[in-house]
């Protein structure tokens, strides 16, 4: 007989570490499946400033407190891939790419992943000019010239930071205001490195061996532009990492529906942090997500 | 004219903080309001295990981690206690003791306070052998037996806590099984020095100048027992500190009654932590609350 696990947490972000620790502290059979590396987004952020306690710490230190704090209750991490959940009786299966999990109840915290602008060049320079995280790729542009796509926290956060390695920051956005914080925005509009083309979308990304050069257009005027750049740093949100999921539980444009206990429309099966349709997604509510899930889960168990 | 803030935050604990922390972040124009020191009840507690990366911390060093998070970020913290609430037009009068306040938005996170057993002898030897807080008077009884009412999570864990300083602990609790989470359970079982009555309740605390006996009832055989002891620990939940409110935002039981973006029935008054109407109340929790409460009311403003 295969092994029953109280609980299985499938991604190691601050929700999913956040659940374990509250898991293993109540004591129950958990066990944690997470692809790549634990911490989630978090390990790929420059400086955070806003989780309470941690002022001005790094991503990656973060992440890593995050996980030494699970580990150190006791919380076991499988290094394993989930393609696919099914439901029998009422006993959980979860698939991963090399074996198969059962449990009682399952922590679908899996967080997700920067969204595309599927423009000309972005596949094709993927790595060679363009990339989705400036805080991971940025200090390759030192002393170079820059774009960044985007006008939300991250975007205009991410622009600071690369103004401070670069020569010259280009902040493309397609509207006429910043979707960012107003600290940023402040930040943004004082920094003399940042040039910021309102009403703007981008349209090919161009180059021979790396990116050379960006081409936007001006939603207002018709009119077209080329930037000279070297980089092209694409932030424009976010889509949730839950194609395993399918149709097994409720989802709104792939993020998971959960009422307010964090339990989706299939009792036992609990959705935590980024994943989730919320409109308020931070590393302090995906944690406290992952206390209320579990919380909910020793009930239910 | 008076000044009009864009938020005031009435309690200091950390979903207050928190809530502090995201507004400072937004440049928002805000005063923390605070009666006594801030931190919450967190400041009481000994050492806490269940706030993500900070493993094994205690209380006061928690809380103080909270303040000067928020402080560093220039959160300014007013000693008031505020006693009354008013709305003219569109702008919020906040009443303390001394002077008033006017705020776009309130932000209620004044937590909540010990509850009372209202037996004889309670209220008369309060501080002389009753206490509210093992952490804060548990030393007061080292080497001497002491009771401890409750089962939950904060009773059991006191209980354990008190008996590495007294002799003996007797955990006097209603029902015939705790309500504290398993790991605690485990352990004031596996623990010599507590000993659990089972189905009982106190019925009055005797003494002269101190605490030296308390007398229980069991609820199934209707035996009295009267038990030796220098020192009562009542830790039987808490009440919302929301007597001030009155009836200026709808309230269940005193807790504050939110909506999902933790708005109260009145636009621009917003709860958060223990003191709102909700099952779940954990520092990680409150936490979280108090960010989308300064998302929400940033959103207002």
């Amino acid at each position: 007989m295969d092994k029953i696990y109280d609980m299985i947490i499938i991604g190691g972000g601050p929700g999913g570490l956040t659940c374990g620790i509250y898991a293993k502290r109540a004591e129950m059979d958990v066990v944690m499946l997470e692809k790549g590396f634990p911490g989630g987004q978090v390990m790929t952020c420059d400086e955070i400033d806003n989780y309470p306690t941690q002022k001005g710490i790094l991503g990656m230190d973060l992440a890593t407190k995050f996980y030494e704090h699970a580990t150190a209750l006791g919380l076991d991490v499988e290094y394993e891939e989930v393609v696919g959940l099914e439901k029998t009786d009422k006993i959980f299966k979860i698939n991963t790419l090399n074996k198969c999990f059962y449990s009682k109840t399952v922590v679908i915290s899996t967080g997700a992943s920067p969204r595309k602008i599927n423009i000309p060049g972005e596949a094709e320079f993927f790595g060679k000019g363009v990339s989705y995280c400036a805080t991971c790729d940025g200090a390759f542009y030192k002393g170079k010239d820059v774009a960044v796509i985007g006008g939300g926290d991250t975007a205009v956060g991410d622009a600071i930071y690369l103004s401070k390695i670069c020569n010259k920051v280009h902040l493309i956005h397609r509207r006429d205001e910043l979707r960012a914080t107003k600290s940023l925005q402040t930040k943004a509009f004082n920094n003399d490195k940042i040039e910021i083309h309102w009403s703007s979308v981008p349209k090919s990304i161009v180059g021979e061996s790396f990116v050379d050069r960006l081409t936007i257009e001006n939603l207002k005027t018709k009119e077209e532009e080329v930037i000279p750049i070297n980089g092209v740093f694409v932030l424009v949100g976010t889509i949730p990492n839950t194609e395993f999921v399918g149709d097994f539980v409720q989802t709104n444009k792939g993020y998971i529906v959960v009422d307010k206990n964090m339990e989706t429309n299939v009792p036992g099966v609990f959705g935590v942090g980024d994943c989730v349709d919320k409109s308020f997604r931070q590393i302090i509510t995906a944690a406290a997500d992952g206390a209320l899930a579990c919380f909910s889960a020793e009930k239910y168990v």
